[in-house]
């Protein structure tokens, strides 16, 4: 039975868990493919720290020109990380003819479309599952199995540090911090964890997620992107109390003849699927005009998890290799979209003020929503430190263009302030 | 550009939502394709009937040569239904050289292995992911994304008919007479709602399911199969008393080197994200030991979402057609299994009981438990119109081996008969 040779960059938590699923499970992939997978080398910085970490006969060395002069190596799995030094590696491995899979969000949503470029001139498979959910399998699904109908929004939990968090703040009472600390301790968060905790890691993915779903190139800097570290203790019991749990969203919908883009808390209803998504698992909702709304849940970081996602791109660019038929774009849907206009993109709103506790500042506040066109359904005083008092709203829908009106106003008056600002699903 | 015609035979509900979303998503399926799509003759037994539903250009005709002797159709859809005359439909499009899409579950269940041999034989495709819970692309995803992975449970609520009504009987408190009837009334149940009833269309698509999670070829003699037609109000009220919504489930898992699979009324806790899964709607759990628990959650009939499973299996032998890659099984998985043990298929059960209401039946009850090493966690007399009483009882873990026992040796008491023994989960 013929051979294929698999190279390895990184062997952090996921590639450990790939050569492990490699070595593991050789004998369903060679039923299915008709091919003996195995590694023959990792590419590492620290030699020492790693060489008992792998199977006798697999070379480790810090070299890269192990993996791209070795001709019998014909897929590659970049699995080290960031930005840089990795589009520098996937390249230099493109451009030697290898395929390459990645589970790096990071540089695909900021340089997935020059990379996908530098595959197809090479005649090379690029695939990164993994970059998005971990385990869930969603950008393939997206790609084969909705690809006739007409997807009008994906949303979900794509990022399990902050979804941990939450699911602590929600059921332990724990504040922001404390569960932020308890993440780090059991691993689930790291140490500088602001991509995570800032929506940044939730809007790579939106934005990889946006591309497969309606072929569009979003751009980080054009999305509104707000994190989970200034969430209250007291936001998550309100919110509870009226019946919804708070969840870091990543929201993608078409609108108009454009596509609008998200990351932020929103207040999902409790008796909503994606209400039920705890602790680090993901869950990416699909609305297409025909299938209706799908729903896709799993592990969404993990070794193993991500690592499934990194073997099902080998099986595929393996498949690819008998077939003949690599060089062929990981996704080929490109279409071109228009402009949103704000005013058409409408949600409910829960709004958490400070205010001054003295007569007519409720008159006031009702003025200005007034002003802007806008009204609230639920309103709750919560508590006064006789000083001021925390007023909690949940608003009649409100387009983004009356929620900056209403952010401007709030402003020029100095015996209120606005805390939080989340969507309600 | 290049054109791909399309034969149908068929136009229900599901054909002639092929029909619509072809004509309507074709800029979407050229823009990933290549290719451009469109039906050129639609094959039905009553002409005039349906000559009216279908656009100017297309062909409809009663003769399934119109597709067989045209050079021009590559790819025949088979959306009649029924195991005959489909199979030999499908096998005489598949000798003509036709690449074959079906939604055919009955079929594929019973004779997929030699269909797919047929196709084999002519080089030709033949797939049907839309033959399983409908919307949700589970066959796909199973083949492509869990390549790799060691599937150890597959599971879920897969007949949309039984779902509705379950939720009806839990919501509504309706008899489940009485909820049948409303389903029939609005189109979820067939007036002969037998196969969807008695459990034997999950049955079929477990056994498909079966074959793409473990490569073994399951038959429906050998499957346990109950469906719901005997469930009481009161086990409806009695399970959520004790925190459990009653589903009926299809469950497939390796034990021992075997696979067991059964279909049957289980209880699941009102946690568990099963539980949630309502009306017609379908989901499908898939356990691997990578990946961890998964579930696929959409709606589970219904012209469009089935047509969207129908499309993609389109696009794929578009894809195939153009790469030149034609001729290659759905499923590649093939894996010989061994035997299962029943003393290994181990559950805690839910069980109902008539009693004489006389002194000494529990008792009894208790003696019969004991005797064949079974023991319960919790028991409710629920009624009792003076003679006999209704005892519900949840076991701790038992065997199929004691659950077999123990419906033996109640057999031969006259005084206490048993009305029903579900799975919990």
């Amino acid at each position: 039975m013929d051979k294929i040779k698999i190279g390895l960059v990184g062997l952090g938590t996921v590639g450990s868990s790939v050569l492990k699923m490699i070595t593991e499970n050789s004998d369903k992939v060679q039923n299915i493919t008709g091919r003996s997978l195995s590694v023959k080398t990792v590419v590492i910085r620290d030699v020492a720290k790693h060489q008992n970490q792998v199977p006798a006969g697999v070379t480790v060395t810090t070299d890269l020109n192990a993996i791209i002069n070795d001709p019998e190596i014909k897929i590659a799995v970049e699995v080290m990380g960031g930005v840089h030094p990795a589009k520098e590696v996937i390249t230099k491995l493109l451009n030697a003819k290898k395929h390459v899979v990645t589970a790096n969000k990071d540089l695909i949503a900021s340089a997935g479309e020059e990379l996908a470029a530098i595959a197809k001139h090479n005649h090379c498979d690029l695939m990164y599952e993994a970059s998005v959910a971990g385990g869930i399998p969603i950008l393939r699904t997206i790609v084969t199995s909705f690809a006739a109908d007409y997807i009008t929004e994906v949303k979900g939990i794509v990022n399990g540090t902050t979804n941990y968090i939450l699911t602590q703040m929600q059921r332990k009472n724990w504040s922001y911090d404390l569960a932020l600390a308890k993440a780090q301790e059991l691993g689930f968060a790291e140490s500088d964890p602001t991509n995570d905790v800032e929506g940044i890691d939730a809007a790579y993915k939106m934005i990889i997620l946006s591309q497969f779903s309606y072929g569009t190139h979003l751009k980080l800097a054009n999305m509104s992107v707000e994190g989970i570290s200034t969430i209250q203790q007291s936001d998550v019991q309100q919110a509870d109390a009226f019946g919804y749990t708070i969840k870091l969203l990543g929201i993608s919908r078409r609108i108009d003849d454009g596509v609008f883009a998200e990351v932020g808390p929103v207040l999902v209803p409790k008796d909503h699927p994606l209400a039920t998504i705890n602790n680090e698992n993901n869950a990416v909702m699909v609305t297409g005009q025909a299938v209706g709304e799908t729903l896709f849940y799993g592990r969404g970081a993990g070794g193993l998890p991500t690592a499934n996602s990194v073997l099902s791109d080998i099986v595929s660019v393996t498949k690819n290799i008998v077939l003949g038929t690599t060089g062929n774009s990981f996704n080929n849907y490109q279409s071109k979209v228009g402009k949103v206009d704000l005013n058409n993109v409408i949600y409910p709103y829960y709004l958490s003020l400070n205010m001054l506790d003295v007569p007519g500042q409720m008159l006031k506040f009702t003025q200005i929503m007034t002003q802007i066109g806008a009204s609230f359904s639920r309103i709750v005083q919560t508590s006064t430190d006789g000083q001021t008092a925390r007023v909690v709203i949940i608003t009649h829908e409100m387009s983004k263009v009356q929620l900056h009106d209403l952010k401007q106003q709030l402003l020029a008056v100095d015996t209120m302030s606005l805390l939080a600002a989340y969507k309600v699903l």
